[in-house]
């Protein structure tokens, strides 16, 4: 790619020293500076890309840290009007509103921080992928899940698993407009991940009393299981999409 | 944000249209290459912030893989002179020499890695604003730790919290100004965080025999108690600062 | 750094002006323009070091998921021809038929996820560092393991390291030409890191069956043992390199 820039840069060289010669001719001119705005546009295009993909892992990584808290006011307003919300085999959540009766009912219809009960979701590694037109974008990313509730007789879990989501630029901001977490698995910290079963994901996944708008969109079975969840982005070494297996 | 670079670049392409046009009048000319020059400023500007949040990044990462070895000397030099470290309930600790002092009671007046110890302490999920001027900066973070001495008696921890801290461009290199974490537990690993108490978090926080300069900034209970370290930042989508509980 | 970035602007506007006022000299208006053509190219280069940190932690990022679910092909193709893989104590395979000898040699031989298996790495706290070309580059991550086969007696473990990797910008694309893993433990789930031993990390890492193309690099103790894997790195504030213990 470093070649595009220095042909940019090469023909911003060229304009300005067209600029302190002769004029010779209009049209040759006027050709060169078509070249010079289209070179110079990528360039600033690219730099509006690399800012974008600082504003998305902002947007998810916020999205992680108001999740601990249950602060669902702020994890609601990162969500597009037509945002949707999938939690391992939670079924689909569609538009603010049903996202808001999801959380709500995780945590009892109460927002914010319920003494006892820890509910850390890390948000970790991300792979972002911004369109060229810098109006949408998908994100692959890792969640790391610690929780529990005191005296509760379950002594807290982890849970690990990738998230695929999509973003889109709203009046200039990015907001999520699919939230899709795919559950490698939920399993008790005593004894860990290989003592666990795929209900333990059900449990941590279902919403208590709601139902989605929609059945889920992929069915698989959580550790001792195996699934891939599909990459959004190529191989970034071949380019090839759809991983080989 | 995207519309400011498109007025920018439109900008520039007009100033280059403009050289190879006859001059029509020197004070339009001179307004819009006040106008051209001020946005390519801006354009600027926002390239040279994302650098800042890289090199921000790298120096709260590189605090990281410095503490997980205790290798002060590395860990002290990453401050501002007037910078400040604030551990859960340590109290501050103002100043290099004092930081310097609550490090090494930590590891018994030694530095670097002792046999048997584990103080992993690993900087995940970073937000970082830069302010407009590129002087200074915040960063929230999570912090995870594994910690343990064998032979001790102890099995180990597990802790987590958020950071949110400080940083000062100080002759052009960015430093940490204020290192603040607001611990979430500390918890053994036999049991987990389902069985811990506050006290945990003491241990692993106070000086050992030393005295902060200052008292904590802030009280709370770790869980299973419940508290929102506050967000430096507004809210990415509502620009809404205050998370609502 | 910022006031490199305001020269090359005051110096695109030094050209702009140049444009609209009459020609003085030829010589010192072609003097400016190699000024200006510098500067800018300069400015360029530090975006494109930018873009590059950003592809270099996709193409480690990538590693990882694909790792997770044993995707050898996948795995493969993101190193360099003369690339090379080292995982602790494994000795160093290289190329690519190497490479995937050792790996294949840790599923029987079989790539995808199997039934049963966990295999997660997570790559975390990224320090990338491009050199000033832009046709090289090095990392340090953080990789945390969370293994395990099911029905096999034993109880999973966890595992904590730091990655030192080189990267090679090769046709236009980065590719892994070094993967250097420094175990700092393998641990049973039950009973944790304090009650590990150096062969746990052998049996994570050592291929099964296949003698690697060159001996370690490094020999070490992994913990109880104590090791600081070298710092590709000058501490980001004082520019030292060598951290001093």
């Amino acid at each position: 790619m470093r070649s595009s820039y220095k042909d940019s840069l090469a023909a911003v060289a060229l304009g300005a020293v067209l600029c302190i010669q002769p004029v010779r001719a209009q049209e040759d001119a006027a050709a060169r500076v078509a070249a010079l705005q289209s070179r110079f546009a990528a360039l600033g295009e690219r730099a509006a890309r690399v800012d974008d993909v600082n504003e998305i892992e902002n947007l998810q990584g916020s999205y992680g840290y108001y999740t601990d808290k249950m602060l669902w006011d702020e994890v609601v307003d990162l969500f597009a009007d037509d945002g949707t919300l999938e939690i391992g085999p939670s079924g689909v959540y569609v538009g603010k509103a049903s996202i808001r009766r999801y959380l709500d009912s995780l945590s009892g219809g109460r927002q914010g921080p319920i003494e006892g009960v820890l509910f850390d979701h890390f948000q970790l590694q991300p792979i972002v992928t911004v369109a060229p037109d810098g109006q949408s974008a998908q994100g692959r990313w890792r969640l790391v899940l610690m929780t529990g509730v005191a005296d509760s007789g379950s002594g807290g879990n982890w849970g690990e698993g990738v998230y695929e989501n999509e973003y889109v630029k709203d009046g200039g901001v990015w907001k999520i407009r699919k939230l899709h977490w795919y559950a490698t698995f939920v399993a008790p910290y005593e004894g860990g991940w290989l003592t666990t079963n795929p209900k333990a994901v059900e449990d941590f996944a279902m919403g208590r009393g709601v139902t989605p708008d929609r059945p889920s969109t992929v069915s698989y079975d959580p550790y001792p299981g195996v699934f891939v969840p599909p990459f959004h982005y190529a191989n970034p070494v071949t380019g090839q999409t759809g991983a080989r297996q």
